[in-house]
């Protein structure tokens, strides 16, 4: 690791060469860590030690953010050269965040073959197989032996992201079939290409939604996915180190949204402002539901001035409901999420929520019963039993909304983590309230005439 | 796929020809998925249909209810094959699961390479590095040309579950280099192998924990990873597959964590006894820090009296401080989750939350004394501005509390999703809550003497 003396001496030339050595021990990875922790002055001075090989691949570690800043230091051909030589699924993620008129001065410095690339790549929406694949794969016709494929692997193919897979198509560039380098080394060099390779080749389409790519190459222990366009031919592919990154992409989504947190994309990392833009909504949007709740239960301000213990029993019921809903909505937004449930098996799934919801209900209401006697005074001891009744009335409605509306959304084909954590604890906590007030208000009337 | 007829063809032997042959056309893990969906009972006279290779592959996509019963449908010398034929890590797994008798005459029965295998797997500690590896890898000589270690994979290795990376060791079996398939067959045929693998090997100890496992292999990009135990030497594999299992198990137990649902591991299959087991501790632990929270209101009683707009106000506060917390808590604890921040960053991630929070802490504050004007009487207008004061005050801790707790708790070394969303919210609530009463208590001397 560099030492703390390594990052102080970027302006001295001794220092520089020393540098130099010490950067080309590391993996490109950590470079990019190292660069990021520079003063943004200083990142282009450590950037220009690097071989052109390197940068590319240092420059494809680093942050957006850190990426901008790095091209406003470095001169034109610089920032040429390093484009030029991205991948182009990485091309066209770096020309989405850049401003404007920076891609289309960079878009006409580029070769033909770069610029048709990400051209391509930039076509298709986001979130979608097209915008995630890579141009770059190994194709091959079904008429070579297997020594002629490889010769023609060595040969062409030697800067492909994966060789690992060969797809094999016909004159009409439509993909038919698939061989992987396994079975290339595993058989005899004059086997022809057409008898080994196989012919049940997964793929997807350009506008397949990249959550579905994730699930099926993880369904299928696959390296990398052919992509096709609607006539059958192959486009790209898609490789497993872009499969962690949506998957790991798709789980902060979930985990966030739940937790009210706008779009889910965000990080430790993001600007204050950009926080502040993705929580402020629910925010708001919680005290406004209370506003709901507020004015249902100025109602009953007679109620709780005959029965003052109300107010001392009623923070009981706060979050216990919420919680429940919210355990059964992150259990349901998971499994649909890692794909071990479908909205088919919703009442398979709400049978068992309900039996385990029941064990809670009773545990819960009958706890709610014992704690409320300690306060209530001997001749409103009932209080005790209608709020242990609707403390387990709450509970099963909750574990039924919690199961529910995700797998409502899903059959919908709407995104289940937008019933955000937030909004169910507020819906319940103002059910809870609501009903156990109603109920003591009907009660009272009973009970003193 | 498969038709309805099909399933419900299992009694005829001419039918039975006919699934056999549909079976065939399908990959293992849809198999798979068609097996488990059959009836326990005829669960074992499909498993039968399928070649033994098949066999095996199938049983290892099963869920591990559905293989437990499949156990016990199929004859003892079937179930050994299977099991024999199975990876070392995947029968680990398997043995981990199934009850200790049956675990002990199943490795009885396994041949003595199996044994070993199975043995050092379950050797140790689940979580770590060992527990997930597999003991099967190409491994080879420093003193092999080219030519030769293709030879040597071709002749030993085409059962091994990766072939992709060769891992190079002395006389003493230390892991000493890395090679990997693509550089075997860019190179040349007479080139040696210790001229072409690299010497920058990364490794990681058996006792490294899986979490790191799968993040260094995500940073790296790299599709397999070697184990190595206190000596150096060679004893196991990682591959990619395993990694977006460690990743995905990872990120379900963060989501469920933060949402109270005990172990992290649940999923909407899992038997009610078991759902109820992981969510009741929680639930009651909220009830019992209400407890608090209701013992702390009780003296205010008084308070309450005399100005009853409280307990409509007071509903407002229920969530936003708890939602606020889970918020940062949430983007925190996916954060160091992802890898992408360490504690060290805990002071320059606690100025942007904090900078953030006072924008919403000034909004909230604000919405808060507008809202609670619109039921104040004009002599008690000054509880909306206690109120508003209080919102920004509790928005404020509870942004600190979420951004903190998981930082201390990572630091200690720690799961940082030890702190979950409902305590968060809970004790925020309360302490909202208290500190409103207070101050209105204090005002109140003040206000009307």
């Amino acid at each position: 690791m560099l030492t703390q003396e390594g990052r102080a001496s970027l302006s001295d030339i001794a220092d520089l060469n020393r540098l130099k050595l010490e950067l080309n021990q590391l993996q490109p990875v950590d470079i990019g860590d190292y660069v990021a922790d520079l003063p943004p002055e200083q990142r282009a001075i450590a950037f220009r030690l690097l071989n052109k090989g390197q940068a590319t691949e240092v420059f494809e570690y680093l942050d957006q953010e850190v990426r901008e800043e790095l091209i406003g230091y470095l001169h034109d051909a610089q920032v040429c050269q390093l484009v030029e030589a991205m991948r182009p699924d990485d091309r066209a993620e770096l020309f989405d965040e850049l401003p404007a008129g920076v891609v289309r001065r960079l878009i006409q410095q580029l070769s033909p073959v770069e610029r048709q690339a990400t051209a391509t790549i930039l076509g298709y929406p986001e979130g979608t197989a097209g915008r995630v694949m890579t141009t770059e794969y190994v194709r091959m016709r079904q008429g070579l032996t297997v020594s002629q494929a490889l010769s023609k692997i060595r040969l062409n193919d030697q800067d492909k992201e994966t060789v690992y897979y060969a797809y094999v198509t016909d004159d009409n560039r439509k993909l038919v079939q698939v061989v992987s380098l396994r079975q290339l080394v595993f058989s005899l060099p004059d086997a022809l290409i057409k008898d080994i390779a196989s012919d049940r080749v997964l793929k997807v389409r350009t506008d397949t939604a990249q959550e579905e790519v994730a699930q099926l190459m993880k369904r299928y222990d696959l390296l990398a996915l052919p992509v096709v366009d609607r006539e059958d031919r192959l486009v790209g592919i898609i490789t497993i180190d872009d499969v962690i990154d949506i998957l790991e992409e798709e789980a902060t989504e979930d985990i966030q949204r739940l937790a009210g947190v706008g779009n889910g994309d965000e990080s430790s990392l993001s600007r204050p402002l950009e926080k502040l833009r993705n929580r402020l909504p629910w925010l708001l949007g919680i005290m406004a539901l209370y506003i709901g709740a507020s004015s249902a239960i100025a109602p009953f301000q007679k109620t709780i001035a005959a029965v003052p213990v109300l107010a001392v029993i009623m923070p009981l019921f706060s979050n216990t409901g919420g919680t429940v809903g919210i355990q059964a909505l992150t259990v349901t937004i998971r499994s649909l999420g890692v794909g071990e449930v479908t909205p088919q098996d919703t009442l398979k799934i709400l049978k068992k929520e309900l039996l385990a919801g029941v064990g809670a209900a009773l545990a819960l209401g009958l706890t709610m019963v014992l704690l409320a006697l300690i306060w209530t005074p001997p001749q409103e001891r009932w209080v005790a039993l209608v709020a242990g009744f609707v403390m387990a009335a709450n509970t099963l409605v909750a574990v039924t909304l919690g199961t529910l509306l995700p797998m409502g959304l899903k059959r919908l084909k709407l995104d289940p983590a937008l019933v955000s954590g937030p909004l169910v604890t507020t819906m319940l906590d103002t059910i809870g309230f609501i009903l156990f007030l109603t109920l003591i208000t009907i009660t009272l009337r009973f009970v003193s005439p």
